[in-house]
């Protein structure tokens, strides 16, 4: 039956911060509440706004037609707030209170209401949901809501020890907890951003679940964090992806309580140039964290950048990297560290963009060493591979794959994939064996 | 390096005929012509009419955007004789002549006018040409050029072994020649349809490629031909998935020559009942063709139908069985012999189809043996899955899942793949190791 990793991997000790800054006036934590079975692995993970101001939030949920009980009832709460007076955050692992029916969706609601009171948020529905774990099953409610008042009572704080906490409570299989942070600078004053997210776990009976939130004490108007969750968002957790499956509740929310002090960053003129240096900080940021999950993906031995460069548009990039990303055959090429630019051609042809050029099309490896790159394919024509070359650069566990269109669109993107390996097949096919 | 599987496998036992019924004034063969390195196994293929009235043909090419040389030279040749006057075809496996620049557009376009003139066609560009093999080399253009008139001088006939020999002169990496062949009848007249295809090899360094063709000795006008070949092959080839990678050589071509007599078959009225019987003929022929290629799909061990019933257009149910079919969580799901409702509800629910409710969705197991269904999901509930008995279930090679998706549009469609497995990670990621 479904089994959580102890977080005992080699990519553990490689990706895991064992120090970090975080943003002012939040507090956060993780228990155990008994969903896990095991009684003891954390469960129950919390975020709190202790800032004397609400904070305003936005988020962006999966397109499945069968959207989970909390992604149901957080988007109502969003919708219904406009972003505003959003106060705390609370995620279960362990079961996705998905295809759950009216039960679900009043247990989603439950942990809504159970979160603001245990926060003493003032105003109803000021709580964002998540869960994240089996599908099919209802909640152990019981467990969560007496969890609930105990974990914002004992087990919330700021320090790094914390925030880890945090994010081991929303894993499920992932092998290591994913825990980003940093500092930057705007007009003088310092703010900071931290965030956590659980990846592509794919268990017994249910699928894969993006999750994540991150939190910043910068001082963001409603409809400003609106856009810059999206666009961040877009060019991260939307340019990942492990088998390219899509779950029933995918949630990534981003949160401003402005603790850190200075003036409301909104969409006005004058406030442009600091939104535009916070578009960058969220956008990068959230890159970091949703590049974790790539790397936990399951069976994964390679991380690849696919970089497609000068296409006519954005979307037209996005779609040409996503569709190699997506490939099993170049999946299991990187796998085998196989120099095949067959494969990706291939699926760069079938990816139904009409601006491509066959011979315009570049096509070639970027070493992780920062050595020369090797080409595959130049305006169209196979390039003699010099096997050795591409036998090294292949041993590396990154590597970037530079797609060059030539369309004269000059537009560029970035898309993160892992191989696929016989570990992915045995996780996701034998572990009922 | 590339190596060409011989036809030993379990599967030829089972699915390759002993004999079988031929259309008349056809005859076929395949021979060693020096393409693949072995020096011995079939690497050439023709047909050629030898009625007295030319034939009428058309074909489906694939959409991806690097279309090999041969795909550019025979859709050439169709649009120029708008489906007429087609009498011979050829096809070499082996090689590819994809990505070979104007030099592979010249070999292509010389192996057409060897075949005209062998065949003595009494018109220039009356054949059609494919490829099938490594892509990115220059064909060993000068033995298939030696290869032709031999072939079609002295190893051209109708018997079975004919039949035989040409099936396997197209294949790669298949591990069985994959032949079928009937009779039908139209107004008291027999006809006969017998067609091959090679399926879904991917190898070093290239990839996927569907090849295949059916011959009718029916009378059919070059527009009817037209539309019974595209929508045969919309219910068929292009319903079926491996890896759902396409490649720059996918051809599908429809020929026929009227050699049974009978009235001319065309888009009138009058013609109507005999079209509509002929379309049903073409389509059932070409789906058991298409099928034996998902069977022999790279490490399968299960045939699985995809059957979506009830959507609100024929495209909609297409795409929501494609994206089922193309979900690596459902086919490792199959390998591993489990249940897993979830994954086929998860990926019905990010098909971006629009006319999807979660309450009306249901998802059945039909057993291969006829026994009573099993229901996984009724108007959207979980059912309690009696865990043993979807065991027995799924023991059987075939599986058939049935998605109703109650929208009151009335449309269906039957889609066909196969799991992803161990041996196809071993295939496609280790074959250079």
């Amino acid at each position: 039956m479904l089994s959580f990793v102890r977080f005992t991997s080699s990519k553990a000790a490689k990706y895991v911060p064992t120090s970090g800054v975080y943003p002012k006036g939040f507090v956060v934590g993780g228990i155990h509440c008994g969903v896990k079975k095991d009684g003891k692995s954390l469960d129950l993970a919390m975020l709190k706004n202790v800032y004397h101001e609400p904070a305003t939030a936005s988020a962006v949920f999966t397109k499945n037609k069968f959207k989970a009980a909390p992604v149901q009832v957080s988007r109502k709460i969003l919708d219904n707030n406009n972003g505003n007076h959003i106060n705390s955050i609370i995620v279960n692992s362990g079961n996705a209170n998905a295809v759950t029916g009216k039960k679900g969706y009043e247990d989603a609601q439950a942990m809504v209401d159970a979160t603001d009171k245990a926060a003493g948020n003032s105003e109803s529905n000021s709580t964002l949901v998540m869960s994240t774990g089996v599908i099919g099953n209802l909640l152990p409610i019981d467990n969560i809501l007496s969890g609930i008042p105990k974990l914002a009572e004992s087990d919330l704080g700021s320090s790094h020890d914390h925030w880890i906490a945090c994010a081991k409570a929303i894993c499920t299989t992932d092998t290591f907890p994913k825990l980003v942070s940093k500092n930057f600078e705007i007009d003088g004053i310092t703010y900071t951003l931290a965030g956590l997210a659980k990846g592509a776990g794919m268990i017994c009976p249910n699928m894969a679940t993006l999750l994540g939130f991150f939190a910043t004490d910068a001082p963001i108007s409603e409809d400003a964090i609106k856009v810059l969750v999206a666009n961040a968002v877009a060019r991260s957790f939307n340019s990942i992806s492990v088998d390219g499956d899509m779950s029933t509740n995918d949630t990534i929310v981003g949160i401003a309580n402005g603790a850190a002090g200075g003036q409301l960053i909104d969409l006005s003129k004058e406030s442009k140039p600091k939104f535009d240096k916070l578009q960058e900080e969220f956008t990068s940021f959230a890159q970091q964290l949703a590049q974790l999950v790539v790397r936990d993906g399951e069976g994964a031995t390679k991380f690849i950048t696919i970089n497609v460069k000068d296409a006519q548009s954005y979307s037209d990039a996005h779609t040409v990297a996503k569709t190699i990303s997506n490939s099993s055959l170049v999946k299991t090429a990187m796998y085998g560290k196989d120099a095949n630019w067959g494969r990706i051609l291939c699926s760069i042809g079938y990816s139904e963009v009409e601006a491509i050029i066959p011979e315009r099309t570049n096509v070639s490896f970027v070493p992780a060493d920062g050595s020369a790159k090797l080409d595959l394919l130049v305006n169209g024509e196979p390039q003699q591979v010099d096997e050795e070359r591409a036998s090294e650069i292949l041993e590396f566990e990154d590597l970037r794959i530079e797609i060059e269109l030539g369309t004269g669109g000059g537009e560029d993107c970035e898309f993160w994939t892992c191989d696929l390996t016989h570990e992915y097949i045995t996780i996701n096919g034998d572990y009922r064996s």
